[in-house]
């Protein structure tokens, strides 16, 4: 499981706190627990009310860099940071993310194998989250496409087919599965498929629970990536549960510490 | 999901002594605390270590139906056993199990129609449990085409993949999966599919995990039935989750208890 830390986001008070006074030792502090705990990657989101978000973005990348080699998810949704931002990366990155038009796609990927880092592609294009599974997977498979063209190795590929909270769309959890059973057929070897967890529950009660045994169902459908938090003890017993239940490990009774002292399961 | 509680069986130490010593009050705290947790059923077993198995289910049949007219199942390998209980078995009741050979299959589906019963049928015939997904999907639809030919409906059958412990049989949670999602496809509409969950975790550590996370990823892939503990509220609150993820039913804040008072979700 690709577990990709979301505690660095200026969303979370601790972190657009930090951010404005420009404390370091909270971000190294999320930092490094997040990695203890099994996360294979840390996202880096300056959240929404930035005013310098280039600068602010630079200034969590280098605080990290300071304490760990882990991949970095540079989390905007805006070009102009994410070009400036990526080249400036020290070593692994992936760039979250890219919607599907064609073209947009293509300068993301352009940019991703320029920097040698990662990518990853949302089924979403100008008219929004798709309400079906087909459209889903067309614009999984367009990404796919033009990756390919673009020269971008699929394991540096990741397909988010988004995730919306249950309590608004009810139908959408299912769609998600469908779409990643479907998009895994299309592509030898395939990319990976992830979501932003947490999304799913947002507003619900019972959170834990309804994330957990989602990531569970996802799981079982191919889902090998999520970006989600790893400080969620329960959460990630269940990640690495699922992953023995894949037959990606072998059991041990002591496969839990096993595999959070290795990759996250 | 239908859940059929598992707790009413002389492998566990209480129902044993209770059956030795015919103490109805450990049964019948057994069936109603299984049944206000949220079992659908009861299943009921004597256990392997009983000189007078029909005398012994007789009684526990008869206390359980002291209490509750949940529907029972009645769980025998012998022939001679199930045959002489069901008939005399008041209310709802499946048959606990037939292996997948046609001649064993037509005779228990006969013994289901004529008590109007349901029956559960396991994909294992005299050489075993398979060891891979086609031959359980083969005898799954042997067993589901000799049903349908003997006039059982399909909302009365209960095909079991027949799920090992992950520790001795890695692949196995993985080849139940597929066989319910293939088998799923087969009939429409279509029969049950149920588990006996706990055997997954059997002899491992961290029991609960492994078997709530296994429960969520098979109803990804068409679970809805289980023979499991619905005792264990963290397993019981996974499958309620699961059947909102799978919308079959609505979220609202309350949305563990509303189903926990109504049919185990």
């Amino acid at each position: 499981m690709y577990v990709i830390g979301e505690r660095i986001n200026g969303m979370f008070e601790d972190v657009k706190h930090a951010i404005r006074e420009k404390d370091a030792k909270v971000i190294k502090d999320l930092a490094l627990r997040q990695v203890r705990a099994g996360a294979t990657a840390l996202d880096v989101n300056v959240g929404p009310a930035v005013s310098d978000a280039e600068g602010a973005m630079m200034w969590l990348v280098e605080t990290i860099r300071s304490v760990t080699d882990a991949p970095l998810a540079i989390d905007t949704a805006k070009w102009k940071v994410m070009s400036a931002i990526v080249p400036r990366v020290p070593g692994d990155k992936v760039l979250n993310s890219t919607k599907a038009d064609p073209d947009i796609v293509a300068r993301y990927v352009a940019l991703a194998v320029s920097n040698n880092g990662g990518l990853i592609g949302l089924t979403l294009d100008a008219n929004g989250v798709p309400g079906n599974v087909e459209k889903r997977v067309e614009l999984g498979a367009q990404i796919i496409t033009i990756a390919m063209e673009g020269g971008l190795q699929m394991d540096k590929l990741f397909i988010d087919p988004i995730i919306l909270p249950v309590n608004v769309a009810p139908k959408n959890p299912g769609h998600c599965t469908q779409a990643i059973s479907q998009l895994k057929a299309f592509a030898d070897p395939s990319p990976h498929f992830l979501l932003g967890l947490s999304n799913v529950s947002q507003r619900c009660s019972n959170r834990g629970l309804i994330n957990r045994t989602y990531l569970a169902m996802a799981m079982a459908h191919g889902l090998d990536a999520a970006i989600m938090d790893p400080l969620d003890t329960e959460l990630m017993d269940t990640a690495i549960t699922a992953s023995l239940l894949l037959e990606k490990m072998i059991y041990c009774d002591s496969y839990l510490e096993a595999a959070r002292h290795g990759q996250g399961g």
